[in-house]
């Protein structure tokens, strides 16, 4: 059986291997005052362009997104986002055991609009009766392998700006969405539009590891608490300071992310070819075509992926994901069942 | 400048990284259903002769004491401790954060006994007034480098089960705890005395890493869900696992801890010898010698080390603390540093 | 400006008053074990048929539902709600805040299905991903002035029975559920179909007062101190039970209910006998008729009610909501605006 | 038996139940809006002098406690309190609960000082891996009646303002307090050195209720919102500012705890013409005297009291309490059975 269930199916990429090996024993301080995460902190704010920006690397995605949210957060204030949202989802209640509801927006393929912000927010007026929604959260690939435009962003961005706000990105799959076709933002085009946001790397390339930038470092005042508090603190930092160091030191980690995006593409056009269509079109690594039944029961003898929705009697929407670690000859075993069809 | 100070300030044992690289690129299950995680289980579960334990792995001390109380105690109850244990003391609120009270026992030596627990339970009877007690958390060794012998872990287990309470043990120094001289305890041991306890690996070969152990198996209902809310589900279990399996397949463990101790047991002796006491009787890899002030800021110049407490105009305790990396041939210029005073 | 939108713009029973008048002086024990309480309790055990359940006097509904939810729920469980529900819509996130999400069921009247249920049972399957489901909260009346039948309360009941779900009844409108036309539950049939629910005074002739009812007494244990964490335990505990001893040991609680229905059954007839639909069938002291916007303003310059969502360029729905203390002269003005029309 | 055990065993002062008569069935809003709330909140600041202060009121104790300090602390904050005071020993861990660590300030009679909140401030200072104060909680009278004087209540302030630090007074007694024989603080003072206090009505007067405070404005931003969210917003809320309008109008406040004050002195006088000594000098309400067990067990026959502590073997200290509506011919029979002894 063949993986195109989940993008962390294997380990890392062998270049933070060979880092932490070759600095194994060099003696560092802890809780991430080692000088590699200094090191990555400064390549990534050089890439931001934001001299002032504080930065902390965490080891997961629902991890960062507690954290953020709870520490943006007073008692009585939720942040918006889409049903389908990570954190409104399948997080197990993350953030609301922090104490805070989650509103979300009705989605259908993960991205939210500034008007169904600015519709939440009249449907939010009857204080104190209800909560104050503050914090505006998005993801990016959205978790159906969607992409933000630049225009998109900067309408969500001016409707936060304009509305005391505060725009969150949640970047499990930040890389994915930076070289995904007809992406057009970049990391420095993102920090100047979100006040917080996060580069995910379990799932491009890393052991595990999400680092959180609040490109807007008023957001991020007293923040070194909460991670200790939240038992996110790396005793030793250094595991996390040196993998994003490895992935960003030469851009490996936007490498990784497109040759991803080109497995996903070349299963897409191939489902394309034969004449399938999708749930959602597909942008990223994550791709959703609808398949016939039959032709699913063959492929799972095969392959491991999600059945994610029942379309009809005849038809499913799978979820077929790739990685950096996927094998092409595998995809070319899968096409070849899908031509058989 | 030579660390004393943490006994995190390197990398992991070599095992470790060879089996990283070694299985890198073998495909497995996210969230710890892997097979690395599935094996470590199963001999942590043989070690201590508990078929029916459930086990997890996560990545630091704060995050295993958190999951484990708040998944304890309903909203009213809560945990006791020494005051100077790591939850009361060291993790910012993390226990508070999750909605309960810490009550502290005062301590000298960072351990508690089963006549304090009954006197706190005389305390807190005016009900509903006061909050009901019903964890105990104890440390081994303590933050103080201190052990429990297995007459007093005895004596707190019978204790905690004649009142209702569930008995939590804070290991992230177990493996010192258990290969100090005069430790009469086992794995086995505590397994069948506490109800829930865990087992660093972060302070003792590991990059990161704790194990709960939940020998009461009752404790652990849906303990799954807690890991996730809390963020403390890594995607990528198995590296949790591999760790786990190099330190315990061939007792790994065991033989860093016992260098860690015999190093700070060399120490020790070199205190006494020059006929300093000590504000703890030294037990394991932490030690807390009283020093001349004159000394201490010679030292300082070449060991990074804690000044833990000023004794009076002239002495102050310092805490030395080694681990399995420790440098004998730096610790023999220490010494030979306490000779020249 | 005569009010007709809420239904706690006076004070409380002459009764109630005349009562705490007469015990003003009388020594009492505080915190609920004062004689009134006492003999209140056991009115209401006796009303329900049930000597063991488990009875708690508190000030409000909010509270009322937070102490409940909180005091069932494990920190990864969570309450299903209809979207229209109190604690969903209109409690600023007073369940989220004590750590637990709500789940919404979309519904158009207030009420939700035990097929409804079924069905977010289904949605919540990816443990541990997703929240586990287990309080059910329904509300009778409803937010939108509906009732449940015996029939659809015994579906529930057993859908929740069979699914290990806990089943808990706002009743912060009682009163007018259990004297509303077409009703065919009562307080001990209710008793009987769920675990916990509360009766609501507040809106029904006290100054201020629910009655938790926990007719599962094992979903009662340690209630108290919750009660006391939670900020709801009066000192002056008398003050409740007076209350509910004057409104319960004649009847006095569904006499004043039957008032308020009639009263708005009286302003329903003339809206109906105008030719005019309703948002929801009219069953209780809440109405939702939909008026043209002319009238809307002719009548807002003498009374005070929400317009409560726009139905088209002409009509709007409004609520008009009616007590025990509604003058019905009032209302004959009102029903002559009506007809002006 | 007679209550000297709680100052909270009688109803309300008589001209609460007659406006509560006269008011009843004017139509008022609800949650705080009706004219009552205003113009008792328009007589307060009046009374303290500040045209800004934002004034709430609630209906116990611990609710006032919790609600002001969660909306007063971000997560990682905390707390500073006497060991003795009411939030750290007798609100079931209600500050906990809503995710804060209390600190602890040693105390012996209730009061706190300005160094040993600097003390506090320097132990606390291993950020992050310490929660960081920033509230300072007082209680006047303390919990053993004693009274802060303006010099000291002078100190703490300028203590908290250099240091960043949020004063809150409890003043679940703050009428026994400020018209204790000794007391130089007045309304107007306090208002000007703390940041927020609550004037407690519950123990002196009211049938429930304390008025929240915000002398500065600043920190009762959104305070609505939480409000509601805690469960403590009334829908009568009438209720609670008609109390405090027949309270303050005419300083019966301050008539009523000066009563209730010269009863205790009375008392304590007694105690003392007897030989008997104290376990804290009395100042207001409540005192402590120290007695023989034996006279303790005959007074037990007639009078309800709390034994505190035991002294010796035949000794131990017991806590009577006065209030307004204490029965001064009761104490002469308390007073009698002293010198029968």
């Amino acid at each position: 059986m063949y993986n195109l269930k989940i993008d962390y199916a294997e380990g890392a990429h062998p270049a933070i291997l060979d880092k932490l090996l070759e600095t194994n024993f060099i003696q560092q301080n802890g809780y991430g005052s080692d000088e590699y995460t200094l090191e990555a902190q400064s390549i990534l704010r050089s890439k931001i362009n934001k001299p002032a920006a504080e930065i902390y690397f965490v080891s997961g995605g629902t991890q960062a997104n507690l954290l953020v949210i709870s520490a943006l957060l007073r008692p009585h204030e939720a942040v918006i986002s889409a049903s389908t949202g990570h954190i409104y989802a399948n997080e197990t209640g993350a953030i609301e055991a922090t104490g805070h509801k989650v509103i979300p927006i009705e989605s259908k393929d993960g991205k939210i609009t500034s008007t169904q912000i600015e519709q939440t927010l009249a449907q939010f007026q009857l204080r104190p009766h209800v909560v104050k929604p503050k914090v505006v959260y998005i993801s990016n690939t959205t978790e159906f392998g969607t992409i933000y435009s630049e225009s998109e962003l900067q309408g969500i961005s001016d409707c936060c700006k304009s509305n005391g706000l505060t725009l969150f990105m949640d970047g499990a799959r930040l890389g994915h969405a930076l070289t995904a076709t007809n992406n057009d933002l970049t990391l420095e085009k993102i920090a100047n539009l979100v006040d917080v946001f996060y580069i995910g790397a379990t799932k491009n390339g890393a052991l595990f590891g999400e680092a959180i930038i609040f490109s807007n470092p008023l957001c991020a005042v007293d923040f070194d608490y909460n991670l200790k508090q939240k038992g996110a603190l790396l005793a030793k930092g250094r595991v996390l300071g040196i993998q994003f160091l490895s992935l960003f030191q030469d851009d490996l980690y936007f490498k990784l992310a497109k040759e991803a995006n080109e497995m996903a593409m070349k299963l897409a056009r191939a489902c394309k070819d034969r004449g399938f269509t999708f749930l959602v079109e597909p942008m990223s690594n994550q791709i959703f075509p609808i398949l016939p039944l039959s032709l699913i029961q063959r492929l799972q003898e095969r392959f491991d992926f999600y059945v994610w929705r029942p379309i009809n009697a005849e038809f499913a929407a799978v979820r077929l994901i790739t990685s950096w670690t996927t094998d092409e000859l595998m995809l070319d075993v899968f096409i070849s069942m899908l031509e058989e069809e």
